[in-house]
């Protein structure tokens, strides 16, 4: 797509830069915002940042992450629930409107007694985020990925939860590379859209082959999924706010970053 | 389980040894049946093969495998017609009476397009294989391999093409490793039992972490899938037939295979 004032950045995607470069960076290839990965704010005064953000005429779509709620240790997941309160407050210190939610797994429980123990979690955060005007957004992750990192795994597990929790700070975050080969799709994300609950919408390529579980994402274009069908899925749906660039990829981190954006921008333009 | 007259090895899962050493430990190890994969019976006299499973008292339960069957390109999906001709008089002239398919997809085309190739192909080939007395089998893969392998990733996927195809020939191969996330999973396994297609049932487990995307296989009760549990699904859709270890393992694979097919069989009577 050409209007890069819907194109946001996540931070993790240029990891090697701090967030002060990526701010500066990100406004000066065009985009029009920028989601914050908690890691890019260690040491950072969180006012100082906001500013930073605002005055370089980024906007901030989201924080990531939280989540990580199931585990058969109850005190863990208590703690887990104190972890997201912080995350929440980071958020609403920040400026962001959403916070990112990969939910979690715990591999020693049955996926159900998991996806249960999310679905308490973040309906007990949720009034706790509309007071801090903070939304929450479910993200559904790659089957890959159910052992250890998220029981919530297809479009159609994350829109019942979100419509089980019923909170108008509750819905989900659409991440091509998990989804791409669902096919039921394009049904559950129309569904996603009449719930009013489609939070935000991220982007990248699958790799063919893909080396690495986590860190080999591909670059718009350089894989296989149908970037442009979902999103005008997504569009068909009533979403209008921004298209998240989201890559984790040890190849291009080991590269030079501004160069690596100058293909982000090229790629957004051309494959999404 | 403890009853070893249903437990099928994969000769894949003892890469290491040969056809013959293969079908001779099984016997010994007490197992009731074998899945021949095709590369074990490179060199071989195919009547040789039949008789010496047969001496050893062991039923061939199907063999491995058959399909990759889309392609953007028309003569190549005429080629995999042919060689699945040939997968299916292989599997006829050593007396084995299905044939797993894992379906394919060719990341050059929408996975529509890919899974109408895999359901005009079998169907093509299903009056085919029921002439030479040989059922095909579907295998819904995990969707990590939905770029290259299989389009087919789900068992509502497999279920709708097996019922699309509506063939008495055509059924379903379940494999707990590909499918085992899915939130759907059991109200799947229960509608292909009343289909009557579910044709095989393959075991081992995920491990956690996966190392790699095809041969970091857990043996069953080394991971995190409820084995068991997916296991009494099965058996209460009305399937009686062999449980087939197949476990792909560079790590059991370097190692000594006698005392792999020990743990094997210890596996699968605490595991299972």
């Amino acid at each position: 797509m050409e209007d890069l004032s819907r194109l946001c950045i996540h931070t993790v995607t240029t990891k090697p830069w701090d967030i002060e470069r990526s701010i500066d960076e990100y406004a000066r290839a065009g985009a029009g915002g920028i989601t914050v990965w908690r890691d890019a704010l260690a040491g950072r005064n969180i006012t100082d940042v906001r500013r930073r953000i605002a005055d370089a005429g980024l906007t901030t779509v989201s924080t990531c992450r939280g989540g990580f709620f199931p585990s058969v240790d109850a005190s863990k997941r208590k703690a887990a629930l104190e972890e997201n309160r912080e995350v929440i407050a980071e958020a609403a210190e920040l400026g962001a409107p959403l916070v990112v939610l990969v939910c979690g797994a715990d591999p020693k429980q049955p996926l159900t007694d998991s996806r249960a123990q999310i679905v308490d979690a973040i309906a007990e955060l949720a009034p706790e985020a509309e007071k801090a005007g903070v939304k929450l957004a479910i993200e559904p992750l790659h089957p890959m990925y159910a052992d250890a990192k998220s029981a919530i795994n297809t479009m159609k597990s994350a829109n019942d939860a979100a419509e089980q929790i019923a909170s108008d700070f509750v819905g989900v975050a659409v991440d091509v590379y998990h989804i791409w080969w669902d096919p039921d799709l394009e049904t559950e994300i129309a569904r996603c859209g009449d719930l009013g609950k489609i939070f935000a919408f991220h982007v990248c390529d699958w790799r063919v082959p893909t080396r690495d579980f986590l860190l080999d994402r591909g670059l718009m274009g350089e894989g296989c999924i149908e970037i442009p069908t979902i999103r005008g899925w997504v569009e068909k749906a009533g979403f209008t706010g921004f298209v998240e660039v989201e890559i984790f990829s040890t190849e291009y981190w080991s590269g030079d970053q501004a160069e690596f954006l100058e293909r982000i921008v090229e790629a957004f333009k051309l494959h999404v």
